[in-house]
């Protein structure tokens, strides 16, 4: 039902005598009485005639989290196209859990969802197949290529990575720190791979590999026990993320090691850390809220009917290296 | 449908013979087609029946932004209690627009969502009363008390901000800034006020106030002019949120000053950035996640029927000063 003060502005009437008139007051003339009846139907007859215009439309959209900024600018950029085309979004998160990522798939499914978004790891393919082969579209972020049918929005992170192994490089760095992210992801593995063949490539440049998970709290241990163990045998550290940098550099600076004097440091993502740290932080731009952007356009053309053809389409973004504060020549 | 592999998994087939049934291939025989065709169907039917069970439910959030890590934390744990309860989230951003947020919740209505969770400033009443005129449940994370029939999940602000004052004053600290929230927000408003009592109460203890945003460019901004116009003549500052906190000293550090020598800080929310700053950010512990886990359980309740009562309901949850090493006695 509409709102007293809605009647009260369409009947012209005042808020006290519609509501006089709704608690069935007897102080209200039997004239009064019709007149607001007769507008409060109407409004509420508009009212039926929105909801049966807005048919639902949902869109399943699976993150692992939403506690860094990451993830909530992806879904940022997928909400702001979803909403502009009349697509309400089912956001999950998944906590990085299989099983959670599986659940939260099937009441998707369940839920009849007319598509879904995915950023998750490989591992789920035997879910995601389930949409596809029900004629439901897929599209996924930041994912490798797959025998599935589904488009992936992208960036290149083997070539990003790349762009930090050489720049390290020519600023003359020999001994270089990985920190890597959570290996099951696949931008993780891409970033380390790049570094790898960077150093085969280069017999001068050495890489000691950390595993981590992409957690600011696993960059701060990260350094503090590669130091604790080894001590200060490298110039630069190259984390798989910003806030893993932050972590490490806290590390760091609790053994005396200031950036970049001591040590350079290099960040990935952009987030919005990496500009206000003190040294500032040299790290890769991704372009996060235009590949959710993109991610829910790709997904709209294909429930639409724009793209009729069954080729898979994978769209990559373009990235950037910024050169801040925090690598120095050596 | 079933997918082949759980076709193939249930019929005792292999994928390949499944394939072949599926694509009318005649290299089948026939008994093998009826077999396969019967576990079809009965895994449908299955799959029919869980969808009847799971009748839609939803509920309508609405959170500022999902760009920096404090509302992202409160819809994960809203997230968290709704998914137990077979509850599913539509959740919405409305970028600190209110013709979004409006227009978020008139989308809200329009799908018949079967309940609220707001985390708004107070210009949204009117589009909040017709859902509880409507009968929808509304509850309000982080909000004043209003006239409105809705239960509120909000911390103390005030008392926390003076647990600041305090602390800082007990610190020795007579001359202090304080860069503000947004204060079109309640929180933003009572951490001010509580500065704005205390300073009145103690003759010699001084504020000066910054207006702001809580967005981590405003804190660089505010100190940056500070400085610039007159110069270190306050000895600690007050930011209404962790992020602002990283702006501000990037500001001070620029200016040649240092945390905690030259001058000492105080954030608010303890995000994740507070611990893994170097010195580390001393600032009040909100319990955000907590804060939407509660707001979800107050809105089950009254959907259930399990709070009966008319009486609205003001959950106050616990804040902490965590103090670490951004203030210096003086």
């Amino acid at each position: 039902m509409a709102t007293i003060r809605e009647i009260a502005k369409a009947s012209g009437f005042s808020i006290a005598t519609v509501s006089r008139v709704l608690s069935g007051s007897e102080n209200v003339t039997e004239e009064t009485r019709k007149k607001i009846f007769k507008v409060i139907k109407e409004l509420d007859y508009r009212r039926s005639q929105s909801i049966k215009g807005s048919s639902f439309r949902g869109i399943g959209v699976l993150v692992p989290d939403l506690k860094e900024d990451f993830y909530g600018m992806v879904a940022e950029g997928i909400e702001e196209v979803l909403l502009k085309n009349h697509f309400e979004m089912f956001l999950s998160t998944y906590r990085h859990s299989l099983e959670k990522e599986r659940d939260a798939l099937e009441e998707f499914f369940a839920r009849k969802v007319d598509g879904v978004i995915v950023c998750t790891t490989y591992q789920d393919e035997e879910c995601l197949e389930k949409f596809i082969e029900a004629g439901i579209p897929v599209v996924a972020v930041d994912r490798e290529n797959t025998e599935l049918k589904m488009d992936i929005v992208t960036i290149d992170n083997y070539a990003s990575s790349l762009k930090i192994a050489k720049y390290l490089y020519d600023m003359g760095h020999r001994k270089v720190l990985h920190v890597e992210g959570l290996i099951e992801v696949y931008s993780a593995r891409e970033r380390k791979q790049a570094f790898m063949d960077f150093a085969q490539k280069k017999e001068d440049f050495n890489v000691t590999f950390i595993p981590a998970t992409f957690d600011v709290k696993d960059g701060y241990i990260a350094i503090k026990k590669y130091l604790d163990k080894y001590g200060k045998n490298f110039t630069a550290i190259f984390f798989a993320n910003d806030w893993m940098a932050l972590g490490g550099i806290k590390a760091l600076k609790e053994a005396g090691l200031n950036y970049p004097e001591d040590i350079s440091i290099v960040g990935f993502d952009d987030s919005p850390l990496a500009k206000y740290l003190y040294p500032s932080l040299t790290t890769i731009k991704q372009p996060v809220y235009e590949m959710g952007l993109n991610a829910a356009k790709l997904l709209i053309e294909k429930l639409e009917g724009k793209n009729e053809s069954k080729v898979k389409r994978r769209v990559i973004l373009p990235t950037k290296l910024i050169i801040r504060d925090s690598v120095r020549k050596i």
